[in-house]
């Protein structure tokens, strides 16, 4: 498959949804950097499934078992590798869909590409369980970059109709973002967070399930990093975040909207403050040529909607190679986008940390 | 910096918008195939500037001249190279930007990247005017794939607020797409282009400028190509598409606006058809977990609107460290989303012809 | 670090001499194929060390325990991923070592790499005990490649001034070979077996240590592998090979011996026979312009002398900052060649089926 | 093809023996790095053909032609690209090539590979021409870290029986192999030089050739550089080093004359010398464990005799598929690794920079 990605910073992720275990190995992290392993937990329990009506009921620890690179607690150089184990997988939930295909899942491709001995059961290594490990690393990431004073926060900026307060492209609220974090719904506005807890809810019980958009924000980060053309922070990034199951657009800054608006609009015009450089927007979203301008990185990850849902719908048999229809039995999330934002807050860690290691910036 | 891109099928762009020429190699391309150079220069000319009001009024040529790779018209094997001259720079209109950045363009962030003995002349290597080395190589690239029953096309789905027709995900109006490619603005629909270029011409004369969003389709390809995680059909693609200059987003299938929906309205029904897999919808526009499934690929690709703008716009002057007004001169293009139709077809052309190269499909 | 390699078949090892653990995830192996747990074991014992007077008394068992990948034992698609306990490292025999960095060992240039951080207890992540994963790895590759009729085995062509009876290039006694593998010195000449053995064990007894030169051969390879320039059989072989720890050169076919003959004598000339092309000699060791010719691929390996010897050295102490005589102790082997045989086997194995995958070969 | 190589410095080589340039795209060039263009083409001058007996006839200006990347001699940031033209070419002299393939060359893999449509004139694409443009390359880098106190050398070591002055490892004479690099035959030694000539043209004369071993040095290098396993000074240097036509053999410091040797001659104890780490010896060649140790750099290659002899041999016919003789004509050096002496010296240089570059280390 093709379960790697990074230039400095390489990530290997294993495993699958009904397997034994899942993890990863992470090669490049800064040699003797202690890591906070209660924060850690404390960030991957975001992710973690069965902890509101919202998300699924499968129950998972999310507890990574370290199997080298730690010493004492402190990096060690040689890469770091860990497993989690999978405890409450019901694999017999997934009898059936052997045979038939769950629309808009991977199933089907998966078996063209690899054949039929492929171990697709709960999604196999497609599966939405692969970022717990992508949080762990990235959890260790987002550590070593505050560190730096690189801080990242995002939030769930839309779910159906239900849109958050905004948040300022120039100096966004970043402990507010942080806060939002650990609510059972990632957004700022406490009324907003309500509505969309009640319509999350209200299409789970139809046996329905929705999708929505996160936005990213990063601050801190030195101008200068990245590359123009095909290695620059846009290209990097969404290589990485197209890697999370669910995903379906990346735009930077004010994204697809920007675009249907004018230059007049849109253009970042610069400012020197006491030496400073500094831009009045950020529509560009901290991005310049595939470079980092100094202002706060900005970008929105657009999550489709659970394609496992209750509802009859229609698929075939290999078997009978025929039309059959499908009952998709199982727990699901009604809506990923919920726990994926810790998901993308860590891929966009590891990412950045990797530029980072670019410009051989060092941290102890 | 980082001028190339591909797996199987490696592409590498060199050139400054006001050096002598711009051009590339690009390795891997099937041996024994012969090109159609009429066709090819057809093609290029979609993109070549100076050729209607909406467009800039700089006139380049485009003409590629093949240094090696090429034997009496047929690909030898070993890898093509080509320039195209740059004769038409007026290089004195960017003499005052050496010292003040223009807003929304990498001279600043090239600058802290590279030092200031980087030449950023008309944008330098970071321009617009290196996607016409990728038109040529993606010009290529559609002909090889066109000779195996692949077709790309693309349109401009909307300029500000005209959107044009829009075409069907499942069976898209192919022929209709690449009539289109060949008027002013490429829509499909006579009405809304006329409408797109009255907006675009408005904006010039106001000296402002408009961004738009361009819809690809690709019809023909086998299901099975693509891998999970991190180098999936999305990944690759986006990691090429962001080498745009100009590129904001890029999301496939429904895109943002599926991520708004609902799992009942999105998803995509399998149906066993004499033998055949197909969906009933096509809101995951061709691709399932980074994979093929022999449905069109669909995708859209957010275009910013041009940075170059008449007005004047607040800078600094690194010489006399303080801020200052800035007047950009030079001829631009009022809508670059224009332009960069053919550019978007051929940079999806390249990604693809390197992923039927992953499993060794044979051109000739 | 830098512990991956492979383009299709990626490799990522980890872990350290004196770790809790050492491991990979193989990512790409051919999804469906059935693995022999016994054969593989009986073939990662050939490494394991503790098994005679002439390899190291640390005793470790060696046995992989599987966290992901495989299914009832068949490779399910998804990454291979295994760990291996280390039970048997003594790491007080390590404790002056922290200070005192050891001759032609990498304990000086890792500190300067990585800082004093860095866990260099026995080697870390530089020890030859990471060629354990690799031959786990290797030893499911050689039977991928077996079952598709392609042999690997090698040979200790020369210990100190023991030689080896010299192996034909152009038919390859692998039976021969591969039943020296299990000899407790990989010769294939009983009598020059025994003179090596005496050998080590003299130099054992002194203190000392030796060296050898690897000569390994595939059989069964079809013509095509490969590509000129900077992917071809040798690049791709070399980038893995000089992964092992201790290796020091590697040469292809008649090697640096046949650089110092002539043309005359060195040429391969064709030989059509039955509809196939072969070749009368193979001083090219089945390469040609980096991509196989169908003859058996030749190449030698040569490892240095164990760098841990009981003798007293100069050396230095980082605390106080002064040259110091430093006496290692630890159990080492004598001669690191002897075990290396099977890891240079096994990541030939490695390379030569990703090779294969570069073609889109199926296993199964 | 695979015609490109580097991290941080990529290299991307173009063009074929008998097409009517070669060239190549150098991407990661510092940027304001002033370019000695006179240098430069001496350096290139050391490798081009038709200037003595003991080298082909095929004269050749070897005048690289810059198409970008460079602003008034100084780089500018942007990928430099240029071309050689090929003007002496005998095509003719090849046209029996087609059908018959020569001995120990890649006209029949290369068929193999790519199909009959590939163009293998004179070796197309896999031709030792195609090191002029590496030369090109290298001689810029080989600037860049001699501005840094980084020289690099090398020396014919042996053709034959004929062996030249040994050079020290600890404090190499890189005076007297910059010296020697400018005469006819690389050695140190004016009487091995001389019988190395008379040796050569022995060979020409009854129509044979020969190989011959280049040993390169490398001073001023930090301690520092490279990395452990698979992407060391040792495989970085090996994957480009193998992608010079006629590379057999790589080995580092004592090679494998040293791994017959015994670990208390071969290691290299430590000495602390006014605060700085050097060693006695220098066995390891500069490298431990894929690092270098601030010792001198040291590697041997071995280049195989020339193929292309004028003796009748042995070979078959596509369109006969019958065994026929054959008898090469064309110009050839009668040792290839006469003129490959720079070309290693240019591929070193390359490969060390671009671990500079790992390093950010700034050049101007």
């Amino acid at each position: 498959m093709s379960s790697s990605f990074g230039k400095n910073l390489k990530i290997s992720v294993f495993g699958a949804s009904h397997g034994t275990t899942i993890g990863a190995v992470v090669d490049g992290l800064p040699c003797g950097f202690t890591i906070d392993e209660t924060a850690l937990l404390r960030f991957m329990k975001r992710r973690a499934p069965g902890q509101s009506l919202v998300t699924t009921q499968r129950k998972e620890a999310d507890q990574p078992h370290f199997l080298a690179g730690l010493v004492n607690g402190q990096l060690s150089g040689s890469p770091l590798s860990f497993y989690i184990e999978n405890t409450n997988q019901h694999s017999k939930d997934y009898n059936n869909l052997r045979d038939v295909p769950r629309p808009s899942h991977a199933d089907y491709t998966a078996r063209v590409r690899y054949g039929d001995a492929v171990d697709m059961r709960g999604g196999g290594h497609f599966s939405g369980r692969l970022t717990a490990p992508l949080c762990c690393a990235g959890g260790i990431a987002l550590q070593i970059l505050k560190a730096r004073g690189i801080e990242i926060a995002a939030h769930l900026r839309q779910i159906g109709a239900v849109k958050d307060k905004s948040i300022s492209f120039t100096e966004p609220a970043m402990a507010d973002l942080q806060k939002a974090g650990f609510e059972t719904v990632a957004m700022v506005s406490p009324q907003e967070r309500l509505r969309a807890i009640t319509y999350i809810d209200e299409l789970r019980q139809t046996g329905n399930s929705t999708g929505g958009i996160i936005e990213v924000f990063a601050t801190g980060l030195p101008a200068g990093l990245g590359n123009p053309n095909f290695d620059g922070i846009e290209n990097r990034l969404t290589t990485a975040l197209f890697g999370i199951p669910g995903v379906k657009g990346v735009a930077f800054g004010s994204g697809f909207e920007g675009c249907l608006s004018t230059g007049a609009e849109q253009n970042d015009p610069f400012l020197l403050e006491n030496g400073t450089v500094r831009t009045l927007n950020n529509n560009s979203g901290g991005i310049q040529g595939g470079i980092t301008n100094g202002m706060p990185l900005v970008l929105q990850v657009g999550m489709k909607p659970t394609a496992s849902i209750a509802a009859v719908q229609p698929s075939f048999s290999y078997e009978q190679q025929k039309n059959v229809e499908l009952q998709i039995k199982g727990r699901h999330d009604p809506c990923i986008a919920v726990r994926a934002v810790p998901v993308v807050e860590a891929v966009t860690a590891l990412v950045l940390l990797d530029f980072l290691l670019d410009h051989n910036i060092q941290f102890n």
